[in-house]
C-alpha cells in the first residue's frame, strides 16, 4: 500500500481489495466480515435495536480519544441507551485523497480495540474515497444493531418526583476537542470523556420500570438532552446548579472561551431519570463501576412549568434553560 | 427553514429538529422512525442479512436518478443479491454548508419513493454538516436489514458448467454519471440503469441451489464482479463478447473516451450464476420482469483456467479480463 490515500483505494478494484487485506481485516477481521459479502449474514434476535450515526469530528484525534473510538462508542451508546445489548457494527469511511495510510491504521485499531472492549463485532463495511478538498480526512458512519433487553425506556415514563443522574462530569469532550483545534493558541489539560457506556447501561437495566429513560449528552449536551426529554411532557425538569459535576479544567475553559459547560458535548456519560425511591440504588450502580465514580443526583422532575427545563442556581435564583439553538462547536462528534 | 444549509443545522440543537422536523419527517416519516431516539427498536428475523453502503457520486443529481435513489437501490441491492428481504434502512447524511435546501428535499423525496417501491422504512437516522469545502454537498450512507430468506448464495457454490446470466446492458449508470460530469463537452444520452432489483431477485430465489450467487456489479463494474467470483476458484469464467448486452450509446460513448463498458458501474442489473439446467429457466423469469427484459446468458463456468475470468472475442480470439487496477471512474457511486 501507498503512504497515502489516492482516489484509486476508493475505485472498488484491486486498490480497493488491497485497502481491505492491508488495512481493515489486518485491524477488524472477524469470521463475518471475512467473507466480504456485500450483506453480513447474522443470527437474528427477538427485537432489534437499530441505530446508525455519521462522525466528522475535526481534529479526528484529540486527547483521550480519536474519530475510530468515537464511532464505535457513539453507536454502541445510542444502543445501550435504548435498551439494546450492542453486538454487530457496520462501517462506512469516506475518505480524502492524500490522508495518511498511518493515520488509517491508528484510527482502525481504535475500533478494534473499542469493538473489543464492547463485545461487538463489525460485519460488513464500505469505503469511499474522494478527491482532494471534499472532504476533511476521514468521516465514518457506523450503524449497529444489538438485542432489545431493556424494553420500554421513553421520556413518556417521566413522572413527577423523578430524579435526574449524571454518571460524572460533563462537557470534556467539547471543550478537549475545542482545545485541541486552537493548541497554538490555547493550552488546557481536557481530555475527552470519550467512553462506551455499556456497563453502566447494564447496571441500570436491573431497575426495571423505576429506570425511566437514559441518554447520552452528546452534540448539544447536557441541556440539550434534557430540553429534548421534556418536550411535550407535561413535567418540567429542574436542576441544581451545584449538584452538576463540571471538572475545573473545563469551567475555566468555558469561562475564557464564553461557553456553557450544559452545552458542551459529552461522549462517555450517561444521562438517566429514575423513580425518587429507586435513585440512591441507581447512584451506588453507578459509583461502583469506574467510569461512573463521580456520578451524581443534579435534579428533579416537577411540574410547575409544563416542557420547561430550568435551573436553580447556587445564588438561589432559578433560569430557564433553552435548547441550543445554533452550533456552539461544529463538528464535535 | 433557510433556504441553504448552514453550519447550524448539524448543531444537534433547534436547527437541527427543524431540519428533522421541518424536511425529513415529511419525506420520510414512519411510525418508528418518528420516535426519533437514537436507536430503532424492531422487530426480530430469525437469520439477518445486515449491509452498508456510503454514497459519494458527483454530481449528485444525473440522468435517471440522484443520490437519493441510488443510496436506497444500493443498500437494497446488497440485501437482496445477498438473499435477503430488506426490511429496514438507516439514513446517515453529511451535508456540505451552503446545499441548498430544495436540493435536499429532492433527494429525501427519492428516497421516499424508492423505500416505497421497494418495501422498506427509514427507521433511524443521523445528519452531520461541515463547513464549505469540507464536503462536496451531500454524502449518505444508508445500511439496511433484511431477513434471510434464500441462504446458501456465494461464489464458492460455483460449479463448472454453470451458466452466467446478467439482466440488462451494462455500464449505463457509469457513463451517464461520466456524460453528466462533462456536459458542456460531452452530449450523450444514456440514462443511469439506477434502479431496485427486489423483483428480479425475488424471481430467482426459487431456483434453490441451482442459483449459486448473485451480484449487483457496481464499482469496478462487471469485470470486476467476475473478477472476484473468481478469486481462489477452481474454475474459470468465460464471457462470451457477443453476448453481453451493452447499448448503442454507451458503446459509442465508451469507445470516445477510451472506457471498457465491462468496467463501468452498474447500478440496477443483476449479475447471476445458475446451473446448466436452470440457465432457460432463470432467463425466463428474468425476462417476465420489465427490469428483466434484455437478460442475456453471456457465459460459461470453464475449468482450463482456475481463477481466471476470460473473454471470448467476436473474431475468436480469447483474452484475459484482469481486475480494475485504480479507479477509472472515481466517486460513481
Amino acid at each position: 500500500m501507498e503512504s497515502v490515500i489516492t482516489l484509486d483505494y476508493g475505485s472498488g478494484g484491486g486498490k480497493t481489495a488491497s485497502l481491505i487485506e492491508q488495512k481493515i481485516l489486518p485491524a477488524l477481521g472477524n469470521p463475518v466480515l471475512n467473507q466480504l459479502t456485500d450483506g453480513a449474514v447474522i443470527d437474528g434476535f427477538d427485537r432489534l435495536v437499530f441505530s446508525t450515526d455519521s462522525f466528522v469530528v475535526w481534529p479526528c484525534f484529540f486527547p483521550g480519544g480519536d474519530i475510530g473510538k468515537l464511532s464505535v462508542c457513539g453507536t454502541v451508546n445510542d444502543i445501550c441507551v435504548s435498551g439494546g445489548k450492542p453486538a454487530y457494527l457496520s462501517l462506512g469511511m469516506i475518505l480524502e485523497e492524500g490522508f495518511p495510510a498511518e493515520s488509517l491504521e491508528r484510527i482502525l485499531e481504535s475500533i478494534h480495540r473499542m469493538a473489543e472492549e464492547t463485545g461487538v463485532s463489525v460485519v460488513t463495511g464500505d469505503t469511499k474515497v474522494v478527491e482532494k478538498g471534499k472532504g476533511d480526512g476521514i468521516y465514518i458512519n457506523t450503524s449497529g444493531i444489538g438485542q432489545l433487553v431493556c424494553p420500554g425506556l421513553t421520556p413518556a415514563a417521566i413522572r413527577p418526583g423523578d430524579r435526574i443522574l449524571v454518571s460524572g462530569p460533563v462537557g470534556d469532550h467539547g471543550i478537549a476537542v475545542m482545545l485541541s483545534r486552537y493548541s497554538e493558541l490555547l493550552q488546557g489539560d481536557v481530555r475527552s470523556d470519550c467512553a462506551p457506556l455499556h456497563r453502566l447501561c447494564s447496571a441500570l437495566y436491573p431497575l426495571g420500570e423505576k429506570l425511566r429513560v437514559m441518554r447520552d449528552p452528546t452534540r448539544g449536551g447536557l441541556a440539550t438532552t434534557l430540553c429534548e426529554f421534556m418536550d411535550a411532557s407535561p413535567c418540567d425538569a429542574v436542576l441544581d446548579e451545584g449538584a452538576v459535576p463540571v471538572s475545573p479544567a473545563v469551567s475555566a475553559a468555558c469561562d475564557l472561551l464564553g461557553l456553557d459547560p450544559l452545552y458542551a458535548a459529552c461522549e462517555g456519560r450517561l444521562l438517566a431519570v429514575v423513580a425518587p425511591d429507586a435513585a440512591e440504588e441507581a447512584l451506588s450502580r453507578m459509583r461502583s463501576l469506574p467510569e461512573g465514580e463521580q456520578a451524581a443526583v443534579i435534579g428533579e422532575i416537577g411540574t410547575d412549568h409544563p416542557g420547561k427545563v430550568l435551573m436553580r442556581t447556587s445564588v438561589g435564583g432559578t433560569r430557564v434553560i433553552t435548547r441550543l439553538s445554533g452550533a456552539q462547536l461544529p463538528r464535535i462528534c
